[in-house]
């Protein structure tokens, strides 16, 4: 069952504390009205990370607990139109990877048409570090950013950004830290990783290919990224565990792994209420495990609470572009709505993502 | 006054609890204990942000009331060798910016002898995320990271850093949030930022060198990030402010300010007992009010924790080169220990950092 952060009522700025519930039906369930048995403090909210640091025996005995019929639900339920959905998680790092080789190879093609793919792109997960304090809850306005870019003429010019993108990501959320100086190896992913979000990485293009040179993205991405209210366990999509394309060369022993750490989802964006791409995450070519092995390889620790961003889902065919910057355009306009949908073929339903641009 | 956060007593694992305290000669006072007319809450630990989100007002009303000899320092004292200092602040989001234009330059002549400075540098204050889990204080061992490079053969291998280095940075820490799509202006950092912190970047070149195309350094930084145990008030450095370097071409409106937002601090490295670099921070080019500004032009928010560091400090002198790849090694052999030390023109210490290579 997908997990989420809540308000009962009318208005997040009422009175009433941020629950945490899960999605049944089209009710969310206030888990702390339950009588689950569970360690104190989970429930009280206002984000999953308690429940989340509990790790993977509490997230198991809970979920047991849920699907018994006699946790009765419906004395907990509240209709989900009455319930404000809040930002499920609080946010320690946001990383975000790089990991479709359609996508790093559509980009690439835009700007080194003789070499698309860098040299290291297919021996480490390429990543970065995003802005933790502007991820959003899906609904939340977007408003267009304001910065400098390079008019047509190789103007230096300051406005309203005129190239805004969205991008369709899958976000995973870690609960259970690990310490510093201890690397996670590549089997340890789901010792870790509670769960699996939807996320829009909004992008402002022509900030980002004024600014991006030699550190990387800052500002072109930095104004909001948007995921989604309920969060799926991990756990939930083991029947959508494929195994992942084939990686040459083959990675360093650190990297390695016959787990298959692959994804079977159906990802979609909608905008303006009319489907505009369908995008498999089972082409991706660095997998969840390699990401954690990655990223943490260095020494480098886990907090409750990191959100690791997959990088666009594009997959090979013309339709399955999860940027604009793909499919050429046309960039957002102001009232645009996109809406970021996904689907496990194991039939799990992953939460939504909409944003307006304002 | 320099703020901190410490246990009394032999060991940071022990039963007392962390205390928001001021450096007092060689002594930690307890503001705790003072019974300062202050709001509630604001100096039971485990760090500033409390206090550092009060604001301006309360800052400049604690310092009085500090400053007054009624205030009986002696009462509150723990003399420094009894007291563990910890991490001051809970970092929000790690931001780093590149402003010296010598250290930019130094370090592009290594990579681009033709162009130095990218076309954007002189345009705005480049800068990126880091990670912000990954800040320790200052005595914190730093384990040399693993990971991939290239060798002298063009071979990805995997091990130990062979090219590790410190980066000698002064960073800001935001005390005052600001609000989502509410940019600060070029004045506002005051208003803002509460004071003033060493840091020690640590960073593995080869690590670096190999990753960080096109998205920018990731695990070459991630491992360690040392601050000092002390926060410096932005207002302790009224004192030390002076006229940044003239800008050429003019930067845009929402970067230009008549307000002195220099800082004359002198800055030195020590490295195993013996100073390897002196470096003047008064001929960076960017100022904090302009890293301020860009930060939230596009609409970014501020978080109480926020750090902002100033990026590797150099001057223009062989002798002020802020770390081993501008000086051309030999880079940090294990056991090496660092020593950043800073001192204002006004009289006023920065708090020290300190880390062994491990």
């Amino acid at each position: 069952m997908n997990y989420g952060v809540f308000v009962p009522g009318a208005s997040p700025d009422g009175h009433a504390t941020p629950r945490v519930g899960v999605q049944w039906n089209d009710a969310v369930v206030d888990l702390g009205l339950l009588g689950l048995d569970a360690p104190p403090g989970l429930f009280d909210g206002p984000s999953l990370n308690p429940f989340m640091a509990a790790g993977p025996d509490v997230w198991a005995a809970v979920a047991e607990q849920l699907a018994d019929p006699a946790a009765d639900l419906e004395r907990a339920a509240t209709p989900v139109e009455r319930a404000n959905l809040l930002l499920p998680i609080e946010v320690a790092d946001y990383v975000d990877f790089y990991a479709s080789i359609d996508h790093a190879t559509n980009v690439g093609l835009l700007f080194r048409p003789d070499q698309p793919l860098m040299p290291n792109w297919r021996h480490l997960p390429v990543g970065y570090h995003g802005r933790a304090g502007t991820v959003v809850v899906s609904g939340t306005p977007v408003r267009r950013p304001h910065g400098q870019r390079l008019d047509a003429h190789g103007t230096v010019v300051f406005g309203p950004s005129t190239r805004l993108d969205f991008e369709l990501e899958v976000g995973f959320v870690v609960g259970v830290p690990s310490g510093q100086g201890a690397p996670v190896p590549v089997e340890g992913a789901a010792s870790h990783v509670f769960g699996v979000v939807l996320l829009n990485d909004w992008s402002a293009r022509d900030i980002q290919a004024w600014e991006y040179q030699p550190l990387g993205p800052f500002l072109g991405k930095s104004f909001a990224t948007s995921v989604s209210a309920w969060v799926t366990p991990l756990a939930d999509l083991e029947g959508a565990r494929i195994a992942p394309p084939a990686q040459s060369p083959e990675p360093l022993p650190y990297l390695q792994t016959d787990q298959p750490w692959g994804l079977d989802l159906d990802l979609t964006v909608e905008r303006n209420g009319e489907q505009v791409s369908a995008c498999p995450f089972a082409p991706m070519y660095w997998t969840l495990a390699q990401f954690v092995a990655h990223l943490t390889v260095n020494g480098a620790s886990l907090r409750t609470g990191d959100l690791l961003g997959s990088g666009t889902v594009s997959g090979p065919e013309p339709g399955q572009r999860g940027c604009l910057l793909e499919m050429g355009g046309p960039f957002l306009a102001d009232g645009d709505e996109v809406v970021l949908r996904g689907q496990a073929v194991n039939g799990v339903a992953l939460g939504e993502v909409r944003g307006v641009v304002v």
